[in-house]
């Protein structure tokens, strides 16, 4: 299956120069959809992974069923305010200023064995600020899972040395 | 199983007064968080369902693992500015002021079998937004599904007669 035949191109957005990649016509396909997060399935199957790990709210939209294919946990992470118990935090870099990610304190028990889910990896931000939660819960990072990479910019060089798998590269 | 052993009760959040029913330990608990979207996916076996439909964000925790199970899509319902292409916008009342909740034009084809999704039935504000997207793009309200019902704030009342299936009362 070419799983670019299902990302729609929308140029200029969010801002003038950006190129962004939709993936809602990939979720909007049953067999789309089923293909892409079997994929990610089978890549994490010979990881003993006990949880997966997403940001809100895409990330879930991939992370959420991958957990269900294995059978395991979904932790998610999200903007500070949206999770009603105790939290640890990590910061992250955008183009203007900085931005806070949160997971609940007993999201990740020590050791446990985590693959983190996106749909995109752009700058990597989101993602760094990710692995840094699982790892001050005492998680172990098996692995990066995305949809789509943007490989111009770069965004690997700020993830370390993970395994991860990428389903499409522009 | 005994959902109710893998949700969280926190009193006075998000404010004083209120008892929040956090369904972050279910999710984290790969046989709790697998049987409850089981238990959907097989409530909508026989509703000839083409498409599930979910709010942000936790619409989509539970509603893209029975999208995945039943072999169909799932659009994502979102608030202003989420969706990058041309969308339909549909307003709701909060307790103070009005919310307005979006999806793309092409979500849905016109005569689609829809079943909704959400974690939570509280006053039913956002659900009836979400049933009001649906059916300016043509799409048919095969079903609801949630996790939980608050059974005092009567939600139900404002969602008319459409099919629904609840795992938890509270």
């Amino acid at each position: 299956m070419e799983l670019k035949d299902y990302i729609a191109t929308i140029e200029d957005y969010p801002q003038k120069g950006i190129v962004f990649r939709d993936i809602s016509p990939l979720m909007a396909d049953g067999n789309a959809y089923k293909y892409a997060v079997t994929e990610i399935a089978q890549y994490a199957q010979d990881k003993q992974i006990d949880m997966i790990v997403g940001p809100e709210a895409r990330g879930f939209i991939i992370g959420c069923p991958v957990a269900y294919q294995l059978g395991v946990g979904f932790a998610p992470v999200r903007k500070p305010g949206k999770l009603p118990r105790e939290v640890v935090s990590a910061e992250y870099e955008k183009e203007y200023g900085t931005d806070t990610l949160t997971m609940h304190l007993d999201a990740i028990k020590p050791g446990q064995r985590v693959l983190i889910v996106d749909d995109l990896l752009a700058t990597g931000g989101t993602m760094k600020a990710t692995i840094e939660l699982v790892e001050k819960l005492g998680g172990v990072v098996a692995g990066l899972a995305f949809l789509i990479e943007l490989d111009e910019l770069q965004g690997r060089k700020n993830l370390g040395n993970y395994d991860y798998k990428v389903l499409m590269h522009y």
